[in-house]
């Protein structure tokens, strides 16, 4: 499945302002990225560099005006997500060690604070896919998923106090629910097509069976058509922009993702 | 000055129980390990990594019955920590790449909620190492430092509230309030000469003028042997050790340290 | 200075052939990619990784028949590369670690065989960017610059010998002469706006006065419009293509690249 | 098997003199370090880092007069290599990214210019394990091994033609003769017990069945009892130690690996 996507974002800046972005899709196991554009507005210098997660970001300052971003991609990304029940628990002693720092708690997943509810809430389980599947399935039934209704990242505890949130929220949850279970889970930003309404996208995955695997709570059932942005342990990781002194809200935030066909 | 410091940790073990380690000092910019022993007993396989932040950790899956971890290294270390007043906050645009995630909010560190507080303590100080040490001698003033009186890690807007904590809790406060101001921060454990009661130790370096300067709330004035173990956002990052399953408390944790003559 | 380069490769492929491509250029230091593609056709799989040194690469299995590799990149590019006569030598010790393996001979440049010659091509010259612009200007004005000339890498022995070379065995000869007087020096692989005749170009950055600067023996003075593609020890590490199995020549191999006016 | 191998290396020194040196072994899948000490004498400053290729590295400069550099190791290492005669080869497309370095030709492993060669040497073998075997046995038969026998490394070219040679030299023509047919090849320096006569030892790997097997023309069956100090393409890579400047002999070079019991 060939998709392009774009995110548009136009900000007033009042005073020079530094931006770090994650806004580049990079090809990997499950995407292939054939094509990329990247292009601000006023062209100022923009610096690239990988962070510690192998994500793609950018650096720069924002200048007094108007000021814009637009970034357009052309992916091939699965039909559907690999969906896998029975995969295996995988023991501690047999994680990749690029894993083992997604089993601890992180700014908005406080895993080590879940285990009673994950044990509940997985109680009948086989270990492995089927927890995971099981947590998905208790997000979608118990939390309400309302885009956009945040404004800030909130953590795990505050997402579980308040019973709703946005898609960020239903990830953070999830993930703090499987690392208690010592499932190593990290958090994905990006695309999905079709999403409604379009937005920027977060979902999780959970390494299973000697791979991740992605899980979506906000999607009644597994579908495809995701093009992953940043890996992190939570949003504290992966936000598609972080920016530095006064707040500064885009006044504009345009995402787009359509089917294409491609054939060169 | 040459540190010989050593480590020995006992359990009693019921279950196969996976470990992760992070006990073997690595000689960098502010220290040269000469030598290093790390050994298990009983002798059963470990398995050792670099993990996402360059610190060296081990896994191993301890047996049921006694087992003990010992180790004991010999470092070079500073008479005395540099003490740099008035070195300039670096703005964020000067920053090197692999300071930027430091910026960040992490599990202990809640620094997107500290902004108030850390303008309040750091009024009228000139922007970068005097911040620093302004925040250094407020936590020094305002929160008592208990050794000993926390059995898992809290937060920082956990210690603030408490008031009180062991090194951990006044580091991630610490690290919360420097990187509300912009400042990069990170965790360290390790030993520390002379310490009282001994113990592992934990700190905090900030990054200002150009690199990373010590600092250390708990101590009544900067001094000099520091042994650094391991780096990272906050305890989530650098635990001595995790233990997966059902929790096991060492029924022995005897730390040394002791200066030594070396000359070859 | 905005470049829209493209590089076309066709093959006629006769049994399922492995390739290891080097063809999608990374921002950096000098230059900013705002938009690449890479397309193959047939549209079969690609996977892409990041080598030892930094670079993009890409993997795939031909399939029998007509290949076709096409990729096209938009960078922001320096007008003029940087020129520093008299930026000093930088003694061993104060080199970054990531320039030591720079100083080492490589397979096509056994800098372990030129001290003789770079001594005496550089005899009077201040250490340090006069030493390299002097093994420059010898390279002009000693080796024939013959565009085409060769097949297969030959070594700088080997092409000391011969007298006369393509741009890669000017290259590796002035890195291997750079080396034998402990100037770390690396290949560069990329295209050059307005080279004549058109082709994928190789170059030379050698490390003084603390940073890397360009040089490039095939021209008659210094200019700009490098888009660097590849960076390694020398051509065995930068190879814009490998295939494995029966030698397999493109029937097609076409450069273009032109000046662009760029805003958004 | 439990080795304590320590390497003992004085100089005269005439002008300061900068060496990188790689002397420190790494815990790893087939040796766990639990023991390990680095002492220069005069007690100088020395820095380590790691190489592109995880190896371990100091700089120092040795200062004028007698230098001496004293490292010890205790290392459990296994009794016997593992054999796996059948071990299939692994075609590229299924190669690890880690691994596609060790087919290119480097500085001493010309293998570029092996194909007939390899060919007719493994003429009748299953590819994988078993050319890799026939290889090292042909090394066996034809290279006559002459313990310090050359002074500076030769490449895979001249040892073939010389047709003798040390350690490393076998290492050079078993490595191009495996890379020019496809199989992943990497030389490895270090210890090995009961070496006649004892010294730095030099073999190689080569990874076939999904794995780095070892791989010693040098002994007339495998055995065990390898300490690795260091890995890379060739002898360019992985020197015990470089030095810069007028070259320094060492004056002594002493080696001892002897087996000790170890429980703890």
């Amino acid at each position: 499945m060939w998709l392009r996507a774009s995110c548009l974002l136009k900000f007033e800046i009042e005073i020079p302002t530094p931006f770090i972005l994650m806004l580049r899709p990079k090809s990997g196991a499950q995407q292939w990225v054939a094509r990329d554009e990247f292009n601000v507005k006023p062209a100022i210098p923009v610096e690239e560099f990988t962070d510690d997660y192998g994500n793609i970001c950018q650096r720069l300052i924002a200048p007094p005006g108007n000021f814009e971003i637009k970034t357009t991609t052309t992916v091939k990304t699965a039909e559907f997500v690999n969906v896998e029940p029975y995969a295996p628990f995988v023991e501690i002693q047999h994680l990749p060690h690029y894993t083992l720092s997604y089993l601890l708690p992180s700014r908005y997943c406080e895993s080590d604070r879940f285990s009673e509810l994950a044990r509940f809430i997985t109680a009948d389980q086989v270990p492995g896919y089927n927890q995971v599947a099981a947590i998905e399935a208790w997000l979608r039934d118990t939390i309400s998923y309302i885009p956009g209704s945040s404004d800030y990242p909130i953590s795990a505890i505050e997402v579980n106090y308040k019973q709703s949130g946005v898609c960020r929220d239903l990830a953070h949850l999830g993930i703090a629910l499987c690392r208690s279970l010592s499932i190593p889970a990290r958090m994905v930003v990006g695309y999905l097509y079709e999403l409604e309404p379009m937005d920027m996208h977060a979902w999780f995955e959970a390494y299973v069976g000697g791979r991740w695997y992605t899980f979506d709570a906000t999607q009644s059932k597994p579908k495809g058509g995701y093009v992953a942005i940043g890996y992190g342990h939570d949003a504290a990781d992966v936000a598609i922009y972080n920016q530095f002194g006064p707040s500064v809200i885009p006044t504009v935030q345009k995402i787009k993702v359509k089917q294409i066909k491609k054939d060169l």
